[in-house]
Protein backbone atom coordinates (compact mmCIF):
# COMPACT_ATOMS: atom_id res chain seq x y z
CA UNK A 1 0.00 0.00 0.00
CA UNK A 2 1.08 3.38 -0.74
CA UNK A 3 1.06 6.53 0.90
CA UNK A 4 0.28 5.24 4.08
CA UNK A 5 2.74 7.74 6.07
CA UNK A 6 4.05 6.24 9.09
CA UNK A 7 0.69 4.31 9.95
CA UNK A 8 1.43 0.76 11.80
CA UNK A 9 -0.60 -2.07 12.06
CA UNK A 10 -1.26 -4.07 15.57
CA UNK A 11 -2.35 -7.45 14.84
CA UNK A 12 -3.92 -9.44 17.84
CA UNK A 13 -2.89 -12.62 17.02
CA UNK A 14 -0.11 -15.43 17.85
CA UNK A 15 -0.93 -17.17 14.77
CA UNK A 16 1.85 -17.95 12.32
CA UNK A 17 -0.10 -18.03 9.50
CA UNK A 18 -1.72 -14.86 10.07
CA UNK A 19 1.35 -12.91 10.40
CA UNK A 20 2.22 -14.49 6.81
CA UNK A 21 -1.26 -12.90 5.57
CA UNK A 22 -0.48 -9.26 7.19
CA UNK A 23 2.94 -9.13 5.58
CA UNK A 24 0.84 -9.30 2.08
CA UNK A 25 -0.74 -5.26 3.17
CA UNK A 26 2.64 -4.44 2.50
CA UNK A 27 2.86 -2.21 5.69
CA UNK A 28 4.88 -1.81 9.12
CA UNK A 29 3.38 -4.27 11.81
CA UNK A 30 3.55 -6.06 14.48
CA UNK A 31 2.01 -9.09 16.51
CA UNK A 32 0.67 -9.57 19.59
CA UNK A 33 -0.88 -12.37 21.34
CA UNK A 34 -3.74 -11.76 23.21
CA UNK A 35 -5.27 -13.86 25.79
CA UNK A 36 -9.05 -13.07 24.75
CA UNK A 37 -12.59 -14.61 25.82
CA UNK A 38 -13.27 -16.80 22.82
CA UNK A 39 -16.41 -17.84 23.93
CA UNK A 40 -19.83 -16.42 22.27
CA UNK A 41 -23.51 -17.10 22.83
CA UNK A 42 -24.43 -16.34 19.03
CA UNK A 43 -25.10 -18.67 17.09
CA UNK A 44 -25.30 -16.91 13.34
CA UNK A 45 -21.32 -17.74 12.56
CA UNK A 46 -20.84 -14.15 11.03
CA UNK A 47 -22.13 -12.92 14.24
CA UNK A 48 -19.91 -15.14 16.42
CA UNK A 49 -16.20 -14.34 14.88
CA UNK A 50 -17.19 -10.62 14.61
CA UNK A 51 -17.74 -10.40 18.43
CA UNK A 52 -14.57 -12.84 18.86
CA UNK A 53 -12.45 -10.34 16.57
CA UNK A 54 -13.85 -7.77 19.01
CA UNK A 55 -12.88 -9.33 22.17
CA UNK A 56 -9.15 -9.95 20.31
CA UNK A 57 -9.14 -6.60 19.04
CA UNK A 58 -9.79 -4.96 22.99
CA UNK A 59 -8.12 -7.51 24.44
CA UNK A 60 -4.88 -6.01 22.58
CA UNK A 61 -5.80 -2.44 22.98
CA UNK A 62 -6.02 -3.41 27.04
CA UNK A 63 -2.81 -5.24 26.79
CA UNK A 64 -0.95 -2.34 25.43
CA UNK A 65 -2.61 0.28 27.44
CA UNK A 66 -1.09 -1.83 30.36
CA UNK A 67 2.18 -1.63 28.59
CA UNK A 68 2.06 2.13 28.55
CA UNK A 69 1.80 2.33 25.17
CA UNK A 70 -0.14 6.09 24.92
CA UNK A 71 -2.76 6.61 27.98
CA UNK A 72 -5.37 4.21 26.07
CA UNK A 73 -3.05 2.01 24.36
CA UNK A 74 -3.51 3.09 20.83
CA UNK A 75 -1.40 5.74 19.23
CA UNK A 76 -2.80 8.06 16.40
CA UNK A 77 -1.19 6.26 14.17
CA UNK A 78 -2.11 2.90 14.62
CA UNK A 79 -4.47 0.48 13.60
CA UNK A 80 -5.21 -2.94 16.09
CA UNK A 81 -6.86 -6.15 14.16
CA UNK A 82 -8.38 -8.70 15.67
CA UNK A 83 -9.53 -11.82 13.48
CA UNK A 84 -11.61 -15.21 14.31
CA UNK A 85 -12.12 -17.61 12.13
CA UNK A 86 -14.76 -20.91 12.18
CA UNK A 87 -16.24 -23.63 10.18
CA UNK A 88 -20.04 -23.54 9.93
CA UNK A 89 -21.13 -27.21 8.57
CA UNK A 90 -25.12 -28.19 8.55
CA UNK A 91 -26.01 -25.98 11.16
CA UNK A 92 -23.02 -26.08 13.89
CA UNK A 93 -20.11 -24.19 14.17
CA UNK A 94 -16.77 -26.15 14.72
CA UNK A 95 -14.13 -24.53 16.58
CA UNK A 96 -10.52 -25.92 16.83
CA UNK A 97 -10.51 -29.81 17.68
CA UNK A 98 -10.32 -30.72 21.54
CA UNK A 99 -8.23 -33.22 20.71
CA UNK A 100 -7.70 -36.28 17.88
CA UNK A 101 -11.05 -37.50 18.05
CA UNK A 102 -13.06 -34.83 18.22
CA UNK A 103 -10.74 -33.90 14.56
CA UNK A 104 -11.69 -37.01 13.06
CA UNK A 105 -15.24 -36.41 13.99
CA UNK A 106 -14.94 -32.79 11.97
CA UNK A 107 -13.39 -33.91 9.31
CA UNK A 108 -15.51 -37.28 8.79
CA UNK A 109 -18.46 -34.82 8.74
CA UNK A 110 -16.83 -32.04 6.33
CA UNK A 111 -15.60 -35.18 3.81
CA UNK A 112 -17.72 -35.30 0.78
CA UNK A 113 -19.36 -32.50 1.22
CA UNK A 114 -19.89 -28.54 0.89
CA UNK A 115 -19.11 -25.98 3.83
CA UNK A 116 -18.50 -22.22 5.13
CA UNK A 117 -15.08 -20.52 6.55
CA UNK A 118 -16.41 -17.23 8.39
CA UNK A 119 -13.58 -14.68 9.53
CA UNK A 120 -14.58 -12.10 11.94
CA UNK A 121 -12.06 -8.83 11.46
CA UNK A 122 -12.22 -5.90 14.06
CA UNK A 123 -10.25 -2.48 13.17
CA UNK A 124 -10.07 -0.01 15.97
CA UNK A 125 -8.58 3.10 15.26
CA UNK A 126 -8.44 6.62 15.71
CA UNK A 127 -11.53 8.71 13.37
CA UNK A 128 -10.95 11.86 11.79
CA UNK A 129 -12.87 13.58 15.37
CA UNK A 130 -9.34 11.99 17.15
CA UNK A 131 -11.73 9.24 18.81
CA UNK A 132 -11.00 5.59 18.66
CA UNK A 133 -13.50 4.16 16.09
CA UNK A 134 -14.16 0.78 15.47
CA UNK A 135 -14.80 -1.16 12.44
CA UNK A 136 -16.40 -4.96 12.35
CA UNK A 137 -16.82 -7.28 9.33
CA UNK A 138 -16.80 -10.95 8.49
CA UNK A 139 -16.32 -12.55 5.36
CA UNK A 140 -17.58 -16.23 4.24
CA UNK A 141 -15.75 -18.80 1.71
CA UNK A 142 -17.66 -21.85 0.83
CA UNK A 143 -15.07 -24.94 0.56
CA UNK A 144 -15.94 -28.01 -1.46
CA UNK A 145 -14.54 -31.42 -0.10
CA UNK A 146 -13.56 -34.44 -1.79
CA UNK A 147 -14.74 -37.53 -0.34
CA UNK A 148 -11.77 -38.11 1.71
CA UNK A 149 -11.03 -42.30 3.21
CA UNK A 150 -10.69 -42.63 6.98
CA UNK A 151 -6.98 -43.93 6.08
CA UNK A 152 -6.41 -40.29 4.62
CA UNK A 153 -8.37 -38.79 7.69
CA UNK A 154 -5.99 -40.17 10.18
CA UNK A 155 -2.71 -39.82 7.97
CA UNK A 156 -3.52 -36.11 8.13
CA UNK A 157 -4.01 -36.03 11.88
CA UNK A 158 -1.08 -38.26 12.82
CA UNK A 159 0.85 -35.19 11.16
CA UNK A 160 -0.30 -32.81 14.15
CA UNK A 161 -1.26 -30.22 11.21
CA UNK A 162 -5.17 -29.83 12.47
CA UNK A 163 -4.32 -28.85 16.20
CA UNK A 164 -5.44 -25.01 16.31
CA UNK A 165 -7.16 -24.64 13.21
CA UNK A 166 -10.95 -23.81 12.71
CA UNK A 167 -12.44 -27.42 11.39
CA UNK A 168 -9.34 -29.29 11.89
CA UNK A 169 -7.55 -28.55 9.11
CA UNK A 170 -5.42 -26.08 7.18
CA UNK A 171 -6.69 -25.00 3.44
CA UNK A 172 -2.79 -24.31 2.58
CA UNK A 173 -0.46 -27.80 4.08
CA UNK A 174 -1.19 -31.12 2.72
CA UNK A 175 -4.69 -31.45 2.85
CA UNK A 176 -5.11 -29.42 0.20
CA UNK A 177 -5.55 -32.67 -1.79
CA UNK A 178 -8.98 -32.74 -0.43
CA UNK A 179 -10.30 -29.41 -1.39
CA UNK A 180 -11.53 -29.84 -4.81
CA UNK A 181 -12.76 -26.05 -4.68
CA UNK A 182 -13.48 -22.88 -2.92
CA UNK A 183 -15.76 -19.97 -3.87
CA UNK A 184 -15.21 -16.64 -2.33
CA UNK A 185 -11.14 -15.14 -0.68
CA UNK A 186 -8.86 -18.10 -0.47
CA UNK A 187 -7.19 -16.22 2.16
CA UNK A 188 -10.27 -16.32 4.39
CA UNK A 189 -9.82 -19.87 5.07
CA UNK A 190 -5.79 -19.20 5.78
CA UNK A 191 -6.53 -17.14 8.88
CA UNK A 192 -8.32 -13.27 7.72
CA UNK A 193 -9.92 -11.88 3.62
CA UNK A 194 -6.54 -10.01 2.75
CA UNK A 195 -8.46 -8.38 -0.11
CA UNK A 196 -11.55 -7.38 2.26
CA UNK A 197 -9.06 -6.11 4.94
CA UNK A 198 -6.77 -4.12 2.09
CA UNK A 199 -10.39 -1.91 1.03
CA UNK A 200 -11.36 -1.36 4.24
CA UNK A 201 -7.78 -0.13 5.52
CA UNK A 202 -7.98 2.25 2.53
CA UNK A 203 -11.02 3.65 3.48
CA UNK A 204 -10.05 4.11 6.88
CA UNK A 205 -7.29 5.53 6.29
CA UNK A 206 -8.19 7.88 3.41
CA UNK A 207 -4.86 6.37 1.30
CA UNK B 1 -0.46 -40.22 -0.75
CA UNK B 2 0.00 -43.77 1.40
CA UNK B 3 0.77 -47.32 -0.43
CA UNK B 4 1.99 -45.50 -3.56
CA UNK B 5 4.98 -48.35 -3.13
CA UNK B 6 8.07 -47.03 -5.08
CA UNK B 7 6.32 -44.56 -7.36
CA UNK B 8 8.46 -41.01 -8.21
CA UNK B 9 6.90 -37.96 -9.87
CA UNK B 10 8.99 -36.40 -12.98
CA UNK B 11 7.66 -32.89 -12.87
CA UNK B 12 8.73 -31.32 -16.48
CA UNK B 13 8.85 -27.94 -14.81
CA UNK B 14 11.23 -25.35 -13.69
CA UNK B 15 8.67 -22.98 -11.84
CA UNK B 16 9.49 -22.92 -7.95
CA UNK B 17 5.64 -22.70 -7.24
CA UNK B 18 4.73 -26.24 -9.18
CA UNK B 19 8.38 -27.71 -7.08
CA UNK B 20 6.41 -26.11 -4.45
CA UNK B 21 2.90 -27.50 -4.83
CA UNK B 22 4.13 -31.18 -6.01
CA UNK B 23 5.41 -31.43 -2.24
CA UNK B 24 2.18 -31.18 -1.04
CA UNK B 25 1.29 -34.88 -2.92
CA UNK B 26 3.42 -36.49 -0.32
CA UNK B 27 5.14 -38.67 -2.70
CA UNK B 28 8.75 -38.85 -4.09
CA UNK B 29 9.37 -36.22 -6.94
CA UNK B 30 11.81 -34.70 -9.21
CA UNK B 31 11.49 -31.60 -11.72
CA UNK B 32 13.60 -31.06 -14.33
CA UNK B 33 13.32 -27.94 -16.74
CA UNK B 34 12.53 -28.66 -20.54
CA UNK B 35 12.77 -26.46 -23.29
CA UNK B 36 9.71 -27.54 -25.00
CA UNK B 37 7.23 -25.56 -27.97
CA UNK B 38 4.96 -23.30 -26.14
CA UNK B 39 2.77 -22.86 -29.38
CA UNK B 40 -0.26 -23.80 -30.24
CA UNK B 41 -2.87 -23.29 -33.10
CA UNK B 42 -5.81 -24.07 -30.50
CA UNK B 43 -7.95 -21.00 -29.58
CA UNK B 44 -9.68 -22.79 -26.79
CA UNK B 45 -7.98 -22.54 -23.63
CA UNK B 46 -8.91 -25.55 -22.00
CA UNK B 47 -7.38 -27.25 -25.38
CA UNK B 48 -4.39 -25.35 -25.89
CA UNK B 49 -3.05 -25.97 -22.26
CA UNK B 50 -3.66 -29.39 -22.55
CA UNK B 51 -1.56 -29.47 -25.91
CA UNK B 52 0.69 -27.28 -24.50
CA UNK B 53 1.34 -29.77 -21.15
CA UNK B 54 1.63 -32.63 -23.53
CA UNK B 55 4.04 -30.91 -25.57
CA UNK B 56 6.70 -30.43 -21.66
CA UNK B 57 5.56 -34.12 -20.77
CA UNK B 58 7.04 -35.72 -24.41
CA UNK B 59 9.85 -33.65 -24.30
CA UNK B 60 10.62 -34.56 -20.74
CA UNK B 61 10.41 -38.07 -21.77
CA UNK B 62 13.08 -37.45 -24.72
CA UNK B 63 15.26 -35.67 -22.64
CA UNK B 64 14.96 -38.43 -20.09
CA UNK B 65 15.89 -40.93 -22.83
CA UNK B 66 18.70 -38.90 -24.21
CA UNK B 67 19.83 -38.72 -20.42
CA UNK B 68 19.58 -42.49 -20.42
CA UNK B 69 16.84 -43.21 -18.06
CA UNK B 70 15.65 -46.43 -19.87
CA UNK B 71 15.54 -46.69 -23.46
CA UNK B 72 12.13 -44.77 -23.65
CA UNK B 73 12.62 -42.08 -20.98
CA UNK B 74 10.58 -43.69 -18.38
CA UNK B 75 10.91 -46.63 -15.52
CA UNK B 76 7.89 -48.16 -14.51
CA UNK B 77 7.77 -46.97 -11.53
CA UNK B 78 7.53 -43.18 -12.53
CA UNK B 79 4.95 -40.92 -13.70
CA UNK B 80 6.02 -37.45 -16.34
CA UNK B 81 3.42 -34.59 -15.51
CA UNK B 82 3.52 -31.52 -17.67
CA UNK B 83 1.30 -28.59 -16.84
CA UNK B 84 0.53 -25.19 -18.54
CA UNK B 85 -1.41 -22.02 -17.18
CA UNK B 86 -3.38 -19.37 -19.39
CA UNK B 87 -5.28 -16.99 -18.33
CA UNK B 88 -8.18 -16.05 -20.59
CA UNK B 89 -10.34 -13.06 -20.56
CA UNK B 90 -12.87 -11.63 -23.15
CA UNK B 91 -12.00 -14.22 -25.69
CA UNK B 92 -9.00 -13.45 -25.54
CA UNK B 93 -5.24 -15.98 -24.30
CA UNK B 94 -3.31 -14.26 -21.89
CA UNK B 95 -0.15 -15.70 -21.39
CA UNK B 96 3.18 -14.67 -20.08
CA UNK B 97 3.87 -10.94 -20.38
CA UNK B 98 6.18 -10.01 -23.13
CA UNK B 99 7.69 -7.11 -21.41
CA UNK B 100 6.49 -4.10 -18.69
CA UNK B 101 3.96 -2.25 -20.80
CA UNK B 102 2.48 -5.43 -21.94
CA UNK B 103 2.33 -6.93 -18.11
CA UNK B 104 0.18 -2.97 -17.37
CA UNK B 105 -2.41 -3.49 -20.79
CA UNK B 106 -2.90 -6.99 -18.90
CA UNK B 107 -3.45 -5.83 -15.66
CA UNK B 108 -5.67 -3.03 -16.70
CA UNK B 109 -7.90 -4.92 -18.54
CA UNK B 110 -8.62 -7.70 -15.81
CA UNK B 111 -8.71 -5.00 -13.41
CA UNK B 112 -12.57 -5.00 -11.66
CA UNK B 113 -13.44 -7.68 -14.25
CA UNK B 114 -13.71 -11.51 -13.94
CA UNK B 115 -11.35 -14.35 -16.09
CA UNK B 116 -10.98 -17.38 -16.18
CA UNK B 117 -7.24 -19.35 -15.27
CA UNK B 118 -7.46 -22.78 -17.11
CA UNK B 119 -4.27 -25.07 -16.29
CA UNK B 120 -3.56 -27.89 -18.78
CA UNK B 121 -1.88 -31.33 -17.04
CA UNK B 122 -0.48 -35.00 -18.66
CA UNK B 123 0.26 -37.72 -16.85
CA UNK B 124 2.55 -40.62 -18.95
CA UNK B 125 2.55 -43.22 -16.93
CA UNK B 126 3.05 -47.33 -17.78
CA UNK B 127 -0.45 -49.20 -17.82
CA UNK B 128 -0.83 -52.44 -17.15
CA UNK B 129 -0.16 -53.98 -20.12
CA UNK B 130 3.24 -52.50 -19.96
CA UNK B 131 2.74 -49.18 -22.65
CA UNK B 132 3.54 -45.92 -21.90
CA UNK B 133 -0.28 -44.11 -22.00
CA UNK B 134 -1.23 -40.96 -21.54
CA UNK B 135 -3.51 -38.50 -19.90
CA UNK B 136 -4.13 -35.03 -20.37
CA UNK B 137 -7.50 -32.81 -18.81
CA UNK B 138 -7.67 -28.95 -18.05
CA UNK B 139 -8.99 -27.39 -14.97
CA UNK B 140 -10.68 -23.88 -14.90
CA UNK B 141 -10.47 -21.54 -11.97
CA UNK B 142 -12.80 -18.44 -12.35
CA UNK B 143 -11.21 -15.26 -10.47
CA UNK B 144 -12.52 -11.82 -9.11
CA UNK B 145 -10.37 -8.78 -9.53
CA UNK B 146 -11.10 -5.74 -7.57
CA UNK B 147 -11.23 -1.90 -9.20
CA UNK B 148 -7.18 -1.65 -9.18
CA UNK B 149 -5.49 1.84 -9.57
CA UNK B 150 -2.96 2.48 -12.14
CA UNK B 151 -0.28 3.45 -9.44
CA UNK B 152 -1.49 -0.03 -7.53
CA UNK B 153 -0.95 -1.77 -10.96
CA UNK B 154 3.10 0.11 -12.14
CA UNK B 155 3.76 -0.53 -8.32
CA UNK B 156 3.42 -4.73 -8.57
CA UNK B 157 5.16 -4.30 -11.84
CA UNK B 158 7.90 -2.72 -10.13
CA UNK B 159 8.49 -5.46 -7.85
CA UNK B 160 9.19 -7.86 -10.66
CA UNK B 161 7.20 -10.55 -9.84
CA UNK B 162 4.10 -10.23 -12.62
CA UNK B 163 7.27 -12.00 -14.95
CA UNK B 164 7.35 -15.22 -16.53
CA UNK B 165 3.07 -15.55 -14.87
CA UNK B 166 0.27 -16.10 -17.12
CA UNK B 167 -1.78 -13.17 -17.14
CA UNK B 168 1.13 -11.01 -15.20
CA UNK B 169 0.52 -11.45 -11.72
CA UNK B 170 0.94 -14.41 -9.02
CA UNK B 171 -2.24 -15.27 -6.65
CA UNK B 172 -0.17 -15.80 -3.63
CA UNK B 173 2.30 -12.59 -3.79
CA UNK B 174 1.28 -9.39 -2.87
CA UNK B 175 -1.13 -8.84 -5.40
CA UNK B 176 -3.13 -11.38 -3.31
CA UNK B 177 -4.83 -7.77 -2.00
CA UNK B 178 -6.83 -6.86 -5.51
CA UNK B 179 -8.36 -10.88 -5.70
CA UNK B 180 -11.55 -10.72 -4.43
CA UNK B 181 -12.70 -13.92 -4.89
CA UNK B 182 -12.48 -17.07 -6.61
CA UNK B 183 -14.51 -20.25 -7.37
CA UNK B 184 -12.61 -22.85 -8.28
CA UNK B 185 -9.33 -24.55 -7.21
CA UNK B 186 -7.29 -22.12 -5.72
CA UNK B 187 -3.99 -24.26 -6.43
CA UNK B 188 -4.97 -24.15 -10.20
CA UNK B 189 -4.15 -20.26 -10.65
CA UNK B 190 -0.69 -21.17 -8.84
CA UNK B 191 0.22 -23.44 -10.98
CA UNK B 192 -1.58 -26.79 -11.13
CA UNK B 193 -4.69 -28.60 -9.90
CA UNK B 194 -3.33 -30.41 -6.70
CA UNK B 195 -6.90 -32.11 -5.68
CA UNK B 196 -7.81 -33.14 -9.56
CA UNK B 197 -3.87 -34.64 -9.84
CA UNK B 198 -3.85 -36.47 -6.65
CA UNK B 199 -7.60 -37.97 -7.60
CA UNK B 200 -5.90 -38.87 -11.67
CA UNK B 201 -2.95 -39.80 -10.12
CA UNK B 202 -4.75 -42.66 -7.30
CA UNK B 203 -7.12 -43.78 -10.29
CA UNK B 204 -3.96 -44.53 -12.35
CA UNK B 205 -2.19 -46.23 -10.06
CA UNK B 206 -4.67 -48.16 -8.18
CA UNK B 207 -3.90 -46.52 -4.79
Amino acid sequence: MSDCGNIKLILASGSPRRRELIKLLGMPFECISVDADETTCRTNPAEAVAEISEKKARAALAARKSQGCSQVGLQPNEVIIGADTVVAYNGEILGKPLDDADAERMLLALSGNTHFVYTGVTLLYYDKAGQISQLSFAEKTEVHFADISIDDIRRYISTGNHRDKAGSYAIQDEFSVHVTGINGDYNNVVGFPVSRLYKELKAILKI
